[in-house]
């Protein structure tokens, strides 16, 4: 189901070359001012801001309010925004349709929707709509802000194509002409102690449900994550330092027992490599029975990972949201 | 919630030194057959079979059917199962209740619940309850054999405390003694293409969400992993070799788009040092008002890694047999 | 939440006199034909035809596709359907906002959204969002056509202003110059034996459940309903005739232990009065704080009853769609 | 599903003549008193404390708490009870089940689980799983009083096989031999403005689905229900009188736009006669293939309508309670 959270619920819809993409959220509160102009910085960010490697397909952006916005403000009955798709250039994936091109969901598509599937760039599991999702983060981080003022989200690309630096992995990747992945690290706080449910409804199961729902995330950690692995539990346990719960490392990531614990909320996610790679690639060909060597049309980004940041700190930001609502029903 | 599943629903509940931990299981089709013997082999999976290093807690772990079952079969209606706790000896935590143990969940169950938390053995928190996730496990394991006879599930400790010969990773901690952390690789096939949605119903999204469920657990990694956000594009893409789906490398871990395609499923999730370990440790406590150094009391794994990979299997078959339901569901 | 289903999944959104109403299908089949013209006729129906004592607002009602259709079918994505709001006067209702409309929604909306909802015409809270669920419908019983074909959804009005003569009822009401209620009765079958589920997803649970999501419903019975509650059990008990499940009688309503059993499914509605009567009204002003007389601006229907039964199918088919594909996930 | 409610959620599970039925209650918020004596008041009224008419099966209905509770509080995790089945008399029922007996689920059980479901006693349709709702009902009042501390909530039997005198309803029954139906009101307030949604989960949609949940309910209808239908709005409507939103007649039964509106919330409820009527049936027997005349064995209750009231109100407060819980999370 193309849906997530339990009380701030967000639906997306849409496909990357048809009419719109959009989302629908319910559960949204009332007297939340919300205009265009809130969705500018983000939506650039999420463009990758002509930074080179990024998708010369540039789309305005513009969110376009279908309900739930009156006079400014979100009314409390669902709120629906849409980004109208202008730029597609269809013909590109008409001519490449007999090839599933690796990395992409043609194949998986094709069979699971029996041939129906909107196919032109990735129909409805294109990265195109993850503009869906930086649009829910605007919206949830203003509503955020007033649960919990102090709490900021921040994520960032720590390393690209194995490299620290950025700029050398990306010039990496341009010199070998070739798509590239990176790990990004989002932190949040500092948040309220006790978040989040034991065992089903854990913060890094809603976390990692959300995170994973965005095309190319195949890997998330929590703290020392996979370092974790490799400690003694003398070294990983994160001491308690006083009556706040503030602990003198953070190696649980700000999480203990799927909860809250006070401390920073630490995560990092692997982002693959933008599958649309620029090199030419040899696949079957449903039509001809046979491999061949083809090239990619269409634009597309030398790595998604530039652009992904945005997008990690949105769906963080719904998730927390929907913790806080959750929480606040509960207490007595 | 502690619940999970859209289809095949199961809730855990209990408390470790309580009277019973217990799950339910509604959706359970009609017509299993299920009886006592069928739990032995993966209870005893998951007492890590009196390998050096897990808990000399040794519970019965014998399945009491409350509901359900009826002539040695499911009926179709909601199937509960309980495990009584007999082993226990809650003086232990009496004695220590003062402070919070680090790693555990004490100090933040204590701050969300108000004090009300049993906070016996870590309570609801507790290992104890992965218990019933086997148990869950055991029954989605013989309902999926009806849906896809030839798939299997298998998760194996793959390293312990950064060895990948096991043995060298528990002698390294019997030595310091100290606990240990662990990874742990999970495969799983053939499966049909298909299963899944895009977006927040990815598979990568529910497997996530039920594994982080388990207590322990801090990061996860399909295919590829956190190896992809080094790779080039070319490199990582898969490509496809017929027209059964079939790929030549298994860098996507069997997903494309967040749906199977047909290749094995395979990821691997770091678990982390028993929080339990046999050092002395540091930390606040609550009554004094000052750090202090104190001694775990209790009967704990030095790795809970060890016992894990049963858990993560049942987990898996949940998920897997909720995916085969709601895709049964859609075909015309 | 404005969401109702568990597998066929609606949502509804917008305003009387915003931009559009619309929904959001999650967990549409692939490969169903849709286009403008499957709406024409349930539009049509909703809109009373042009008979005396409905409402003069005539909106076009004409379905904007903004995504889950391709090459005129469903594709398995999420289906969302626009109905632009073209024929608003919304300044009927800035005259009279300081007067909330007794049998209206105004009152009770300004305090749960605290002043920001969209007052215009009921907001959200309008039934002019039941095209929505007309649209809904059309979908569903096309979908459902392809499950049970036999199946057919039939709901008429079988009394208006207590006259079971309609033609009476509403020449009565258009004496009085009052707005009237009536009674709409749904017959549905022949379907399958065993949809729902005992308990919370009876099938009396579901379709009460959805019916009373429409505005100016008030009442709900199944097969003898209120009428059983004065029979003797000898005289209410539906004897079963042969293997087939047929009974002689069906004052069951075609319902048994919350199941469906074979015979037709049956049941009435209770639909109030349209609040927006053309009789002079007395309520309170909020700002002049005294009782005054007043009366309703805008355009509105005598009777909503005339219009409803194309809904009750609507809705009806909705919840058959859902039991449908969940009765379909859990056979072996 | 099993299970109702967003964020007090219950699932109810057993069967009549299996072990013990249950509930299990996800949500419940720590802290609340809960001890056996608090069961004892509502478990008398659900058996009908001896009055003529019940059954002569006489449970002791004691609640066991498997989860949730410690010290006499619930803790915040998921709360488990049980009722032990103690006084079955399974054989009667293994005599007669080659005829479905009229009214009961014998028959479409039967073919929903394929035979395989518990058919001692109806199993898990049987109207022993309401001691389960009137357990959930006492957890959910108990908590409700904090919250509403005003608001009470009764329901009481108004009209028994068409008599308004119950007594006289009742000694027409036993007169005749024969199980009869009745009326139930439910009254709850006071109780805020605005609690529900428009649309799917309106106050009516949830009590409803809540209500048909209740073995033996046929029809609900709220405030003027179906007497509505008959009426001209200009009577229907009721006049606001003040700010407090107080209307002078209560014709929508305390719900206006599917919200609380501040006064009374109130609905009747039709019950029909108990299924297992002393009377002599002519009923289908799969066995011999003909229609055969058969009297009902077991121990039952001329009219369930007489234990229905407190399981009427048991339910109520289970959804007043998670309504109560979802605006509370989203008030800013």
């Amino acid at each position: 189901m193309n849906q997530f959270g339990l009380l701030f619920r967000l639906s997306v819809f849409g496909e990357s070359h048809g009419t719109a993409v959009g989302l629908l959220i319910d559960g949204c509160p009332p007297g939340i001012d919300i205009d265009e102009a809130d969705f500018v910085e983000d939506m650039e960010r999420r463009k990758g801001k002509n930074q080179p490697g990024t998708t010369p397909r540039k789309e305005e952006d513009k969110p376009v309010f279908l309900s739930g916005i009156f006079k400014g403000k979100t009314t409390g009955a669902p709120l629906t925004i849409i980004f109208e798709n202008k730029q597609t250039r269809s013909e590109d994936y008409e001519k490449q349709k007999d090839i599933a091109r690796p990395g992409h969901a043609d194949f998986v598509a094709e069979k699971k929707f029996k041939g129906f599937q909107d196919y032109r760039g990735g129909g409805h599991f294109s990265g195109r709509l993850t503009v869906c999702l930086v649009a829910a983060g605007v919206v949830a981080k203003k509503i955020l802000k007033g649960v919990v003022p102090q709490a900021g989200i921040q994520a960032r690309l720590v390393e690209l194509g194995a490299e620290q630096n950025i700029e050398h992995g990306l010039q990496k990747a341009l010199n070998a002409g070739d798509s590239v992945g990176g790990i990004v690290e989002c932190t949040a706080g500092p948040l309220p102690i006790g978040w989040g449910e034991p065992f089903f409804n854990s913060v890094e199961s809603l976390i990692s449900h959300a995170v994973f729902s965005i095309p190319a995330i195949k890997g998330i950690e929590f703290g020392a994550g996979f370092g974790a692995a490799k400690m003694f539990g003398s070294r990983h346990n994160d001491p308690l330092m006083d009556a706040s719960g503030k602990t003198s490392t953070n190696n649980s990531g700000g999480i203990s027992g799927g909860l809250t614990n006070g401390n920073p909320l630490v995560f990092r996610v692997a982002v693959k490599p933008t599958s649309s790679t620029p090199q030419k690639q040899h696949s079957y060909n449903r039509v001809s029975g046979k491999m061949e060597d083809f090239s990619i049309k269409g634009r597309h980004d030398l790595s998604i990972a530039l652009r992904v940041p945005v997008v990690i700190e949105a769906i963080t930001a719904c998730v927390l949201l929907d913790l806080a609502m959750i929480n606040k029903s509960v207490s007595q």
